[in-house]
């Protein structure tokens, strides 16, 4: 076991490295190294690879009596283990079986595929061209489903794919909960596009970048995110990464002409970064460091991101030190309109900047065809059109062009299948999670109003951080919870707040 | 040879990464992250020491016919081999030699005491205790001497130490071209502390840290510093770093009550960027890339610094520029002032603060001074003694305190010896290559003065900087100008300059 763990922080420090390596290449890196810097990438990733599957690591787990049917080791032999030294043989397993199954061949291919796709799709996009991207996804498909087959499966070759992101969730289980959210969220967005449209033209005004910036850095120390364990930097895309357990950085990007992006952004990835800083003395350092799935992961952005900071008592606490800094932009605006203003929702094409009650609908159509795709019911020359037809059937509004509908978005050049759904479960986890939290500390909108920020960290920390990948996302939602993933917390949520925002009935 | 260069060229992508590691540190890195970061450092450095003593490479190395009396390998051999890849054989077998040379206990042994003595120094020098940092230095060069021991020597032991950073040099060269260089440069900076001083109370005006910046990168980019392949950042003390063949990044600091300190910085890490920048071809992303002794080195960063920077013709040009930035700090400051001002010669305790003038003679005594210690002829108790005697005899002043005297410097605790000659050698070649290319460039003058330096960067680059280690310091002496190092360059330079700067006879 000792030296599984000695194993297990070695390739976390080599992945840390690897993870200075893209932070460095999305933030200050010179635009000539970018070849070089593939080598770099490249070589590294070997290194973790040919870690993460040495025969070793096979040993040891078959010393441990680790196997499929007994993926925490076996009872007998492991019984002086701690629980999460149980979870550590499970997670190395885990990967380790993953890792070893998917033949050289196909790695390789995939991997030359993927990067090819990447420019062909960029370019596809640039030129509203689907038609050629359509044979490169074809191809891609042909492989992820080599790639299921590789990893085994029940009856669905999506499960597979979507266990790489989201450990153990079963598609039927995402078609049973988004199910329960699409009865819900259809109506509600129609409710809402045909009421009184709530202003927010004061977000739009000029916020020059540089005191959005100092706002950002305002709003962080509040949420206790530790700036001598990280950083805020600028990229073209938002995102956090975990250079160490005490490295955790996150970036933003600057609209001066739209005041919402960089702040949630900002909210968002601290999100992210808090739960990465939150991890428990018994894991830090080592691999079961980290989120426990993208789910999770996207449950802890989104309740910073929407639950706190698109509520009315963040803007009580915010609002008066946010207008010292723009008295024109915002004269007139209380309280009120500014929670009404960030909360804004209107029916769009592209998920990025969808609000808080269409984002799952945008994803739910590409968790649908994404399905469809995979199990050879639909063809990818048909994808368009199916895209189409699903805006429409979702969000009431069909794009003219592909480059604003089916190309929009980057993942499939990639290969990554299975991958967004776990978007909208983490709306799911986080207003399942913060029921339970109200509960446990009731004042909690009294104390955001008044800026204290420090029990919800604190409940979060206990509750979810500090377990890291030593409890999936099942585990938690039981353990927290006491119920597996349910809709009905987030359907809640959002019917009781958008009925407010927009003055239903 | 070719699995050779490819060995090369991983050893390299890894080194690239470990200075990504490095520069991460001492720019943006969150304080507390700082273990995690030593961790990551010592798997790196731990992986290119293993890759570069490979059994493999020691086999390609004897297929080659590469030995002690055959650096470059097997004449019969390597007959269809280039030059620069004999000279690769070189540089592989000279660091395979000494890497595999040091017992492993050795290796340990002097990273640990290393690590712990810094801090003991850093202490001591701000207690002015050298007592207490005593017996770590005592420690430290009987570690060195069994280094130089494990290496091999024919007469002295700093002969392997030298070595260590400029690779063929011997001690007894060093002390011949240093013992002309004293006789010269003691006589000069007396006839100088007897003159009247010169007035460079304009430069310690407040100059903003963000105007100087400005004014750095209008310089760097005359200079044709490629800012796609580099960047200039911020860090306590100054440095350049390659990071790969397209990434070469210099640092400075801001005085904003001294106008020189970060200019000259940027030139001076801009010159051994520019080095670094402009390897041929046939090396680049290979083992040769990179400078090919420190004194080369050296000698390219104080060529623009002092050569072209602080040159008449350089303000000529830049003077209008900056006096459009500072007009009120240089109201009335003409050419001829503003020459005189950054020239100040000034004997004082402080090796990196002195002029270039005084400068050699700081590096001077510590040569004396280790070897003295290396070869038993003086013992560590002794030293502080020593020390103010050698600054008595060279620069005419005494520190009152250890800390303004022998305990100034970080480089003996950590193990450094044989390093600080190197920066001396630095001016010696750097005035000796001028020489020959003002014969090769005659308007050079003229061309700086219009703010045109293009040819002095090609002319650099076709004679010293694409050969990177391909050639040795004395092969690059030999090659472009006829002879061996000599000092006679360097002190002529200095007598005529400050003759002019200080109105002498």
């Amino acid at each position: 076991m000792d030296r599984l763990l000695e194993i297990g922080k070695d390739i976390k420090t080599w992945s840390g490295i690897g993870a200075l390596l893209g932070w460095d290449q999305e933030t200050y890196m010179p635009e000539k190294a970018v070849d070089e810097r593939s080598r770099q990438q490249a070589a590294l990733s070997s290194l973790v690879h040919e870690k993460m599957t040495s025969g070793e690591i096979g040993e040891l787990l078959e010393d441990l009596g680790a196997d499929d049917d007994n993926p925490m080791g076996d009872e007998s032999r492991c019984a002086d283990l701690s629980r999460t030294e149980r979870a550590f043989i499970r997670y190395v397993h885990r990967s380790y079986r993953k890792e070893t199954r998917l033949p050289g061949r196909l790695v390789k291919e995939l991997s030359e595929t993927r990067s090819k796709s990447q420019s062909v799709w960029a370019k596809a996009r640039q030129e509203n061209d689907f038609k050629s991207f359509q044979p490169w996804l074809e191809k891609l498909i042909d492989l992820k489903l080599e790639t299921a087959e590789a990893y085994g499966y029940d009856d669905n070759p999506y499960d597979p794919l979507l266990d790489d992101y989201e450990p153990d969730m079963k598609t039927s289980e995402v078609q049973r909960v988004f199910s329960d959210l699409k009865a819900d969220l259809v109506p509600l967005v129609k409710a809402i596009a045909e009421s009184k449209q709530v202003d927010n033209s004061f977000l739009t005004k000029h916020y020059p970048a540089k005191l959005q910036e100092e706002f950002g850095y305002k709003v962080l120390e509040k949420l206790n995110y530790p700036m001598d364990r990280g950083r805020l930097d600028v990229t073209a895309h938002p995102f956090t990464t975990e250079l160490g357990s005490d490295d955790i950085r996150i970036t933003t990007r600057y609209m001066e002409d739209f005041f919402n992006s960089s702040l949630y952004s900002i909210i968002h990835e601290a999100g992210h970064g808090l739960y990465e800083l939150g991890m428990g003395d018994d894991i830090r350092g080592n691999l079961l460091a980290g989120g426990t799935s993208l789910g999770i992961h996207e449950s802890q952005s989104r309740t910073w991101e929407n639950l706190v900071g698109r509520s009315r008592e963040f803007w009580e606490y915010f609002l008066p030190s946010l207008k010292s800094m723009f008295p024109e932009n915002l004269d007139g605006v209380d309280v009120e309109a500014m929670w009404r203003g960030v909360n804004k929702v209107e029916p769009s094409f592209i998920r990025v900047e969808a609000d808080e009650v269409t984002y799952s609908l945008h994803v739910m159509l590409r968790f649908e065809l994404e399905q469809k795709l995979i199990n050879r019911k639909l063809a990818v020359k048909d994808l368009p059109e199916a895209w189409n037809e699903g805006m429409r059937e979702l969000l009431g509004i069909v794009p003219e062009r592909d480059s604003d509908g089916v190309l929009q978005d980057v993942h499939w050049s990639f290969g990554l299948f299975g991958y967004f759904p776990t978007y909208a479960l983490g709306n799911l986890y986080g207003s399942q999670f913060w029921n339970t939290m109200v509960k446990d500390i009731p004042d909690v909108y009294t104390q955001m109003a008044s800026g204290d920020f420090t029990r919800i960290l604190a409940w979060l920390r206990e509750h979810i951080h500090q377990y890291g990948s030593s409890k999936t996302a099942g585990e938690l939602a039981m353990d927290i919870t006491g119920e597996p993933l349910n809709a009905r917390y987030f359907v809640d949520y959002l019917n009781s707040k958008y009925k407010t925002v927009y003055k239903l009935d």
